[in-house]
């Protein structure tokens, strides 16, 4: 590697300015009535969050030497679904929240029916970003990527694991149910963001395992991080409401471990991730450092 | 063609219940807390609609000599993103509607939250669909559909013309801009059920220009025809709320032409819509059963 050593935050920043910058490019008003859309849509998907799925597939790609630009047309594919999941969550016949990312929600900005529109758009973008040449020059490449997408956003995926979540309101579920639920829920995305990457370098199935576990772990740690900040967080500094699973009285990694046994849990799965790297060197410090900031963070 | 010869409500009928058969299918609930989930993709999905798009591509495959099996895989998918849209498109935020084909609609048999959810999840399935090696053999094909259906369901087709017409609320629009309002927002999915025909035939571009002009007229036919129920149906017979449109103060094509003269324009459209065809024997029979039924249905 004769890149220069960059910090977890420049390389996070970094990453961050090229999505935003394909954002923008992808998301110019026509100059019509649909021009209202298109502003919804930026207004969720540029600057914002902490770009931790399409920096882990530049993480991820960068093992198997695949060309960053690519790998971020694919983040940027990945955040459209990520941003498309919260405008709708965020609705007030979903989670009901005003504020996200220290912005106003979508629909506070522009109004419900436009946010609707805008998570529906932003859920084609993707697979228009996949489709495109650009994305990987092998049809079947592209292809992979778009058959597995499709999943890891559907009802086999987060979209079942949001469907689980609303379902379980007002039931006590075990460790167990939880966990599933948020493979789901969170954990099917990242673990794309990482499968991805595996997908660009064609690949075969059997050498894709240490890739998996690493990205099952890291969800995991990351969700639970999540809990965490919900738990004991900072409105302000989270961008976000916090609190709001107790209020519901929903059952989550904390409420069921205990904040202690939460944190080591979460620490553990990091060093789980970390194992499942160790066949590589330096080339994996990136991967390294994204697991412990899954865990570390405080938004 | 040594099919026998059916009617145009034979054919319907026999694609609606292969169409149907298909989600059946693809929609068999996991037995778990997602199952919900699936019982609203189903209930909006299966046993409805006149199943226009499907039998398009059905019967424009008819033309290339396309296995059938492959247009009924790739209506099914046209048909889900049309499904998913009435869903989004009924919900209190956006056009309240609480009848939907007869039934009620998505969220007033279930809730809200999994309406909203349920046509997220159709949406994934129509890439699912498509990216299935059983809808076309060839990776470029089944690319080409996909890049093609994410257009015209996205901010370039469908979900623009929906902000176009949320957008003009109030607004006094003309001939040219209803025109072109409902081209994306009916046009442009009636138009890829036709194309879709010609990218599995492997049709070049400079051969498919009669049948986006048969598309083209269809649709607008089919948006007048639409108009002119909302304007004087029955809401029995159409299965959903009509006279909507006027109650809104929405300008339609009746509206602007007048119910005569709309159903003039319509019947014209349908004409040109068959000169398309010209070159072509009885294959393209159903395709100008279709054009007719478009404007001479009641519901």
């Amino acid at each position: 590697m004769d890149q220069p050593v960059l910090t977890l935050s420049e390389e996070a920043g970094r990453v961050a300015a090229r999505v935003d910058e394909l954002f923008d490019k992808l998301l110019t008003p026509p100059g019509d009535r649909r021009d209202r859309l298109f502003k919804a849509m930026a207004h969720a998907a540029i600057g914002g969050g902490k770009r931790m799925r399409p920096l882990l597939t530049v993480a991820a790609a960068r093992l198997f030497g695949i060309d960053e630009k690519r790998a971020i047309r694919v983040g940027t594919a990945i955040e459209a679904i990520h941003v498309y999941s919260l405008i709708h969550d965020d609705l007030p016949c979903m989670d009901d929240d005003d504020l996200r990312r220290g912005k106003p929600a979508t629909h506070k900005r522009f109004d419900e029916a436009t946010a609707v529109l805008a998570g529906d758009s932003l859920h084609d973008l993707a697979f228009e970003i996949l489709s495109d040449p650009a994305t990987h020059e092998r049809p079947a490449v592209r292809l992979e990527l778009i058959a597995a997408l499709a999943q890891a956003s559907g009802p086999a995926g987060m979209a079942g694991g949001q469907m689980m979540d609303l379902a379980a309101e007002g039931e006590a579920l075990d460790l167990g149910a939880i966990t599933r639920l948020q493979q789901l829920k969170t954990g099917a995305l990242i673990e794309y963001s990482v499968e991805a990457a595996c997908i660009m370098a064609r690949l075969p199935e059997d050498r894709r395992t240490p890739y998996r576990g690493y990205a099952r772990n890291v969800g995991l740690a990351f969700q639970i991080a999540d809990d965490l900040i919900d738990h004991s967080g900072d409105e302000e500094r989270a961008g976000k409401r916090v609190g709001k699973d107790a209020d519901a009285g929903k059952a989550t990694f904390v409420s069921l471990l205990g904040e202690e046994r939460a944190r080591a849990q979460a620490n553990m799965l990091v060093e789980q991730a970390g194992e499942h790297l160790k066949g590589h060197g330096e080339e994996a410090d990136l991967l390294r450092a994204i697991a412990r900031f899954a865990v570390e963070r405080d938004r």
